[in-house]
């Protein structure tokens, strides 16, 4: 689905032209809360992360409808924080380069904002227990900190947090929805729903709206692929480019629910304009599963090089592998009218397609 | 029940004897594993916040068995911890204080023992959101150091952790057992659950032998009577004693697992001799439900003063009142054979017969 900002005034008629022309199309009238361009057009918005994967594809959308965006952004070389990821709109944003577990400098940005947008983590389960420490202090306390901020301060802020399908642990092709137990298999997952249950606990008790993402396994334009702990759609466009084989472990036949960067997006930007989603965890997939292997055979197919190379499962992955995963995406749908536009194929060729004559920015 | 170590040795004969005169006893003959005195005689064993409460009266019970106990408590005053709990076995164990996440202390304690009890903790479910971060570093910090101490240093050492029921959250008189969902109302609650987390991961990636207790509303001997944060029985019986009114908020009505702390003590060290119990969560409740106003009677009759005076409740406590509660404790009973001695009544006259000559020393 697209996002196609109607004015409040256009008829029927209108929406109907537009729906014609753009397929499915979210068109609200007459509900200026769910019209989206409206909703974010000078909205002053925190993005810590901002830098990275999500947090630079949803500021280009942001900035498209007006917003005023503030980057904080660690540049920390193990992770996504990539300044050419925001070249082409710097002039119209705010950058600043720091740590948000830096609370003298986070306080202040947050009190000039009205939404933030919380992407700032430790974003590998792997390396999580290289550095346990340091991802408790990212993927957990930091959630803390910003929500002591807001509660002593009293600030009008609404957090939108991206948790991991991860938190949730193993399953076995079960449709998992929201309420699932959660047990969690790396300390990544486990702060990372430590700061779920923050945000609830700050939700229920102060108010504080918050909204809770839990992604699946997202891939797209503008993350690095400087290392394959990130996300392993991407890592295997760059081999594939490279010409080197690609690896799979096992039979490669486990599901995976992979989502295009667009779409989660534009989920994100519906369901923050929504004051429905405000206190809820949400799962954020695409609704299909497809099998590891077949991922990768688009991706060789798509960009045209590269091959297979099956090997055993490594012992120390075998204990975190999740098995088969499919999210059901029901809520989310129900609360927005999202859907996703973006098949796997389309979404390995729209990332081929940009890091085709951008690859040396982000290796 | 009473543990009562019998020899190996021992006929039926003796078993029937031992069974006649003391009751419900604990007896398995020829299973060295489940004789719990021999399991715990020598052993070398650390109990964090060994001062407080219920490390305190494990102490008691240990050193009985001819176990090596070393406590290391940083008898922070707004705690429990407190010397007189071990004056009289005081020339038989080792106390060092400081702060469990202090890791150049710790690592060598970890290092010479066999077994650690870890029950250093922030204990107050209402000052966790006064000191968020100091409770983050000692409810779930202090959890990860130890786990990440044994895990690079390989030492063959069992965890035995103290959770809460509080980790379940919001339950309206079901009967909870372990499995459940897990909504935590607090910062004390949530650092809990990620402590349990923690466990549970370094038990299934590294094979150490953790057990982790939920232990529903303890009360008993050796417990602070400063402040009303810690456990209301032993503060009611204070407050009894002085001869002042018990606030109930709201009509009592709510329904309390009271567990008495000889009982928690015989559970842990049934459970920890047991190998059947490691990598579990056990719920720890003596399975009985009592109205938390019947509670209040049994106090003031039992102390024979002091009188109750119903109030609303206060707004900040609604949102953290769980509702009524009653636990499953089915697994503990299987697990092990316990069950447990003191009905309600029988625990408060234990404890009030211990404070009525030693209050001073509690408040």
């Amino acid at each position: 689905m697209k996002i196609i900002v109607v004015d409040d005034k256009s008829t029927d008629e209108t929406a109907y032209i537009v729906q014609e022309k753009y397929g499915n199309v979210l068109f609200i009238k007459n509900e200026p809360d769910m019209n989206v361009g409206t909703y974010y057009k000078e909205k002053r918005i925190l993005i810590t992360g901002g830098l990275g994967f999500l947090g630079s594809n949803l500021t280009h959308k942001l900035v498209s409808f007006g917003a005023k965006v503030t980057i904080i952004d660690n540049l920390d070389p193990l992770y996504g924080g990539n300044p050419y990821n925001v070249e082409s709109i710097r002039d119209r944003i705010r950058i600043i380069i720091g740590d948000v577990l830096d609370e003298s400098l986070i306080t202040p940005l947050l009190r000039e904002c009205d939404l933030i947008f919380h992407f700032a983590a430790q974003v590998s389960y792997i390396d999580s227990l290289n550095i346990p420490f340091r991802d408790l202090e990212l993927n957990a306390r930091a959630t803390l900190l910003i929500l002591e901020i807001i509660r002593k301060h009293k600030l009008p802020v609404k957090i939108v947090f991206s948790s991991s399908r991860m938190v949730i642990g193993k399953t076995n092709n079960l449709l998992v929805d929201e309420s699932i137990n959660t047990n969690p298999l790396s300390l990544y997952a486990i702060h990372k729903l430590t700061s779920e249950k923050y945000l609830l606990m700050y939700h229920n008790d102060f108010g504080i709206p918050v909204i809770i993402f839990r992604i699946t396994n997202p891939y797209g334009i503008r993350q690095q692929l400087k290392h394959n702990k990130y996300s392993l759609v991407g890592w295997f466009i760059r081999v594939a480019m490279e010409n080197k084989p690609i690896t799979i472990f096992g039979d490669g036949k486990q599901l995976r629910d992979y989502i295009y960067v667009e779409d989660i997006v534009e989920a994100f930007l519906l369901s923050t304009a929504n004051p429905k989603s405000t206190g809820e965890i949400i799962n954020l997939g695409s609704g299909y599963s497809s099998e590891f292997c077949e991922m990768v055979k688009n991706v060789i197919r798509i960009v045209g090089s590269g091959e297979i190379k099956y090997v055993d499962w490594p012992a120390n992955y075998e204990r975190i592998e999740t098995g088969n995963f499919q999210v059901d995406i029901s809520k989310l749908k129900s609360l927005t009218g999202w859907t996703p536009s973006f098949h796997l194929e389309e979404g390995i060729r729209e990332t081929y397609k940009y890091y085709k004559s951008r690859l040396s920015y982000y290796i």
